[in-house]
């Protein structure tokens, strides 16, 4: 340990009687639910990001947090994976994440730029190799610096899309070399401030080019994590082109890609679109390209992503649901791309706002694998759509009957359907029965 | 003429310095805008539902508005023609839509509704030819009668699926029969209220089935105007499957429909899904699926769809810009789904409602048309991306250059792309030249 | 008991591990917390208009409840009467509010319809001499009737003005002879859907003025129960008067009412004005006008107001947080303004839709009690706060210094005072061991 | 001229045909309207901090904008003023705004910062007297640097109180010298992001105390000008106390400063709290306190403070409509807090930012007067109100008439009121004829 977090103990589960705030009250890694140990259905990850690169700045206010670790040099960078390996060993989370960016200072070049990431990604590797720490995903920031103010795969300028071309390269070669179970593309920048100076069709066709080549180079190298979009619908950004889970999707069957590509889903990003997290999560499972979890919340009375630990169990316990109904994770995990508030200075902020997500986590799985085990919800479901099991019903469904036959089936029947209760509020009430 | 616009005289065009209210400022049908009439251009319909059917009610007040026509006979059915047709004449307007509900009263069983509409066809058709009257679109209410509360293709119920079959095909009938240039969608109950008791893989397969067997019924009949989806994200329902543009092309890529199926594009439903209006236009131009706009605007402060007439000239500009950038309308047009506010009780609002409309419309096509033509717009767009011309760039475009290639290229020439202005306030700036 | 709800037992407290959904798991009415009964802290009130009056419809659909009592004359106002007493009895809810229009038919003159409002409270008052039911408070509708499509006290026509002082009496007069509690004026109409035909000025004299004439004649009879005014933002109207507890506050001291008016606070109505439910209940206690709660969540994602029953557990708990704090209700209490869902048709959805509220309440309460029984919030908060106790402090905050004291002050000790964190991780974590 | 716009001449009015896009083609500082010149009418203030200190940096990004000036020493802040007088004298705006921090280094004390804070000042004494130019308000920048992160007034910790009122007294001084017109107060800090850590009490009795502070020295210096709150709902924090006009004349009326204090309203800031902004004018210019405009535009469907130059004619047509309506400006201006994108890199474009505010406003403006002279708008809301004239009308607005008097009339008289069309399209297109 190398001091920083000097006084904090690593952080042990006691249970929920427990006054300790430097402990779990819910979060148990070895207690097995649903048949599989706690650890390796969260599959939490600490994001680098957020937690060791975030000065605290906002858009009215600069600079709050003071790391000792903040600088542009590659010392700065050695003891900024040194802390952060500190706070993963504290907490105990399995998984990390990180951008390049994030973990290496930016050099004169691209090549220097390279350079440093290489070097850092080899201390992360012994370090990993020390501590059994996993990478969840690696992912390059194309985002920050001014060459992507007007985009990378979807720059007006080919340069620039050559730069992030390369860029990728670079990420994905290292989330390879320390054996990351997925790769992330975030489009920050993926998008127009005005329609104006935009031209939508050749952005798409380039986006689309990129992420081929993406897919590409991901098999010529054997790396066999998928590769994940993180859907978002403006900020920083006026429109983004990831917009939520539907538009991923249609954007994956124009170029083919929606069996190579999955989603990244987000709570705080799923209600700037105007969803519920759930829903988001429901639909990348219906679709078939459910993959992994960025784990924070939004305030709900915010118009920006405010990426809050999160703390809501009843919410928590309906996304699990979700993640359970589709059967767990595969390759994701449960990223913690959630930031302690820039009034949080202290190190202890910076353990307890993971311990409290890991706990509410914790506690929304259990919950979740309680619905699912009474099986209460389901068996509604079922009964509710089981007038489709009938012959009629199943040739409509087949398109064996086409309007035509509708209509006679109508007409002859004398059909005047009746509805049937949606029971909702009973529905929500089995539910606080769990949470 | 029936009387109850009688002191109102047909709408003639009088030129801006006009002061008579019941006078055109800007909508001069006859008048030629980039080498076509503007009544060709706009192809303006007037809405049967929020001008005849809709008694000015609120989530917390009821009827408003008195009609003589309103009621539930067929004596009323006619009346309530003959004032539309009175309203038509006087907007000279070429174009009306309607849906089933909006026109007949509902009958005892499917088949007497469906004899009340064949009957209103009839004189429809009648009404038409005197006139020359044509019909933009016609559609199926399946939303308003509690038995579509829980969806109509997505009823959990198989029956109520049946009944929706057969209703569209009753309103695709009618629609074909009065020469209706397209069909239009909308699926106001085609959601969810709660995910609890939601099934969203059935769900859908229900709704493309349905879209499938459409499709199927309109080329067995021969009708050759395109189907048309209206996307909105929610209200009535807390969310709603086609809740935009990139939403609804996901769908039919999904169900191999893209190159069947359009989009009725509405400026209050864009604003709801959290675009603009002239993003959705452009979208969709882009992806191919551009078909008719249901022209209103939504009160950027309400959270609900407020249906008011168009009025701010640049925003309708902005649209007619992409509309005119597509090539215009082919069967498409400028449908007022717009109400007058339930405030607005006189005949005369009526009219005025629509006249200011109309000329809003004429001054943003005609602001569009100068735009386009002076090219300044697209010359500046164009030299944007003018370096993917270069062999490089179209190698990467290509796909010929995968991400080995690039870092290659970026590594072996110090690239380091610096970049350019967007030049935003500059392109408002010009626009404001124009409108 | 009248037959409606016929099979429905009265619900009663079976603890949390009951299996039994027509039981209360947390609602005890005689279990003690923080030395007052459950029931006495609670204050529950059902609400008549919701229940008993609604009919399903939203702004695109019709009725879709079916109740026997839905009719205009006086035996279904009868009925209803009955089926109101039923339920209340079923759910054991102490208390319970309506509206003139809710309870009574129109009568074809303000004077048969206060006659029909006289005879509906003279059925009231027995019944609540039967049963022991309470009336919350009463309140008069002055939105729904087209009447007041353009406000009521804040109507152009002085004769509506006339019209809702009227109504206020009839009310005012019904509420005090049945003993009413509180007196809420809620203000759908009272605001404007275009400042163009608006002159605010004028309007909010008349609002003013009515107020005034409402607290005279309160007084005048010796109704001692406060009058509550509920703020909401918007809708039905574009902008309504009564915006937010902080809007409502500037109106009373305008018109010095800022001892004779409190507010009934509705959490969706909070959300839908940008605040969270704790925020308008904090500030109104702060205020010191904090009266009662009209208690229902909105959904996150809808613009509108959805008046769903609360099911959210930790929310509820920082709400009755504040309600504790502030020492509880005295004259106010927790009305649910919650509907069950347009497609929650059956009895039993009416029934279960309350019992799972008055469980989310239950909980929220016992939770909240525990938190400041525990006391760790306030105490955190004192000593956040501690340094305002010194004497230079306190001189700044008395007004003994001024800004030349202030800045001699700095100057002389060449301050430079140090950010401390806000801890506000910690302190979300110390909640969620109590909810 | 220093250089940095050294191609750009000074921008003349050219007439609306001109295609110079470095003219204005609308606002003509001498040309009359409604009998004052238009430079007197809108009272231009291009704002220091967008334009001269932002370096074009969002959440998601840093840097990119690149000025010579750039840089934390006093050399910089000189070669920051001459810019800035450079840009000045190229737009012809008559006036600037300013905050210390955007126009000196922060010194290593408080005393040192004042120092900096001084010698700017004197140069920008001598600037203003070479030129012409004139201050329309100083503020100070109390939300950026850390030591405020938890509010400055309304800080829990009272020596932060202490340094804000130091803070505040020295910029008043820098602002009496300059012979500001107005001192402004924006209060980005003044909230909280969390009720858990707050007392909502204690805050606002610190910022009513500050503020009577405030008006106190004022008083004492002999500077004359209003003291103007700038409301913004929320952003940075989650929470601000100054949410709209509506709250912060609550909050004034609560300390007995509503004849000493008057608002600074933001069209951005309107929309982010839920009002359009021509509300949030015409309710200031209702209660009395008016002041002063920061002109931008929010985008509608963005959640965050956009600041983007307005451009939209028909929306300033509106807001100026108020603004003459209340007699125009008195110490009040407009003022440019408005930047231009991050993406928008050249000096020219900081220039045409400008410019097309300036000529947008113009038009408004115009606009606004025509409507005015033309008084069909006024004489129909005068119409609407016309029955308030009435002796039975004055008796109920004086309080003569109460509750009894009222019933006694309805009930008397049989009152049956009519609703009367609100007539808002009619009004609408009656606007349209003049933007």
């Amino acid at each position: 340990m190398t001091g920083y977090f000097s006084d904090i103990p690593k952080i042990q589960y006691e249970g929920p009687e427990s006054d300790n705030e430097f402990a779990f009250r819910h979060y148990n890694p070895d207690e097995v639910v649903m048949g599989k140990r706690m650890e390796d259905h969260l599959r939490f990850a600490v994001a680098y990001w957020h937690s060791f690169a975030w000065p605290g700045g906002d858009p009215f206010g600069g600079q709050t947090l003071e790391r000792p670790w903040f600088g542009e040099t590659m010392e700065h960078a050695r003891a900024k994976a040194d802390a952060a390996f500190d706070l993963f060993e504290i907490l105990g989370a399995p998984f990390f994440c990180f951008h390049d960016l994030d973990v290496r200072p930016e050099g004169e070049s691209f090549a220097k730029s390279c350079a440093n990431l290489d070097a850092i990604v080899d201390i992360f590797g012994e370090k990993m190799e020390a501590t059994g720490m996993k990478l969840l995903w690696g992912t390059a920031n194309m985002f920050t610096h001014r060459r992507w103010m007007s985009g990378a795969a979807t720059n007006p300028d080919p340069d620039v899309f050559a730069y992030a071309g390369a860029t990728l390269k670079s990420c994905l070669d290292a989330t390879h070399k320390l054996g990351g179970a997925n790769y992330v593309m975030w489009g920050g920048r993926e998008g127009y401030e005005t329609l104006l100076n935009t031209d939508l069709t050749r952005e798409a066709e380039q986006a689309g080019r990129m992420l081929l080549s993406v897919v590409d180079y991901k098999h010529k190298i054997g790396f066999d994590g998928p590769i994940l979009i993180e859907p978002k619908p403006q900020e920083p950004s006026k429109h983004q082109y990831d917009y939520d889970v539907a538009t991923v999707y249609g954007f994956l069957k124009r170029f083919g890609l929606e069996n190579e590509v999955k989603v990244n889903i987000e709570q705080g990003h799923a209600i700037l679109a105007g969803h519920s997290f759930e829903h988001e999560l429901a639909l990348a499972a219906s679709l078939g390209i459910f993959g992994s979890i960025d784990m924070n919340r939004n305030d709900y009375q915010s118009g920006w992503d405010t990426d809050q630990f999160p703390n809501n169990v009843p919410e928590m316990a309906l996304a699990f649901y979700e993640v359970l109904k589709v059967g767990g994770y595969t390759t994701g995990g449960t990223n913690f791309d959630a930031k302690i508030r820039r009034q949080s200075l202290d190190p202890e902020d910076l353990v307890l706002g993971h311990v409290g997500g890991m706990d509410a986590c914790a506690r929304g799985l259990k919950a979740a694998a309680a619905m699912l085990e009474d099986g209460g919800l389901e068996s509604m479901r079922d009964a509710r759509y089981a007038g489709w099991e009938g012959p009629e019903a199943q040739k409509m469904l087949s398109g064996e009957y086409g309007l035509e036959e509708m209509a006679h089936y109508v007409e002859t029947t004398g059909l005047d359907p009746q509805p049937k209760s949606g029971r909702q509020e009973r529905l929500e009430n089995w539910v606080n029965k769990f949470v």
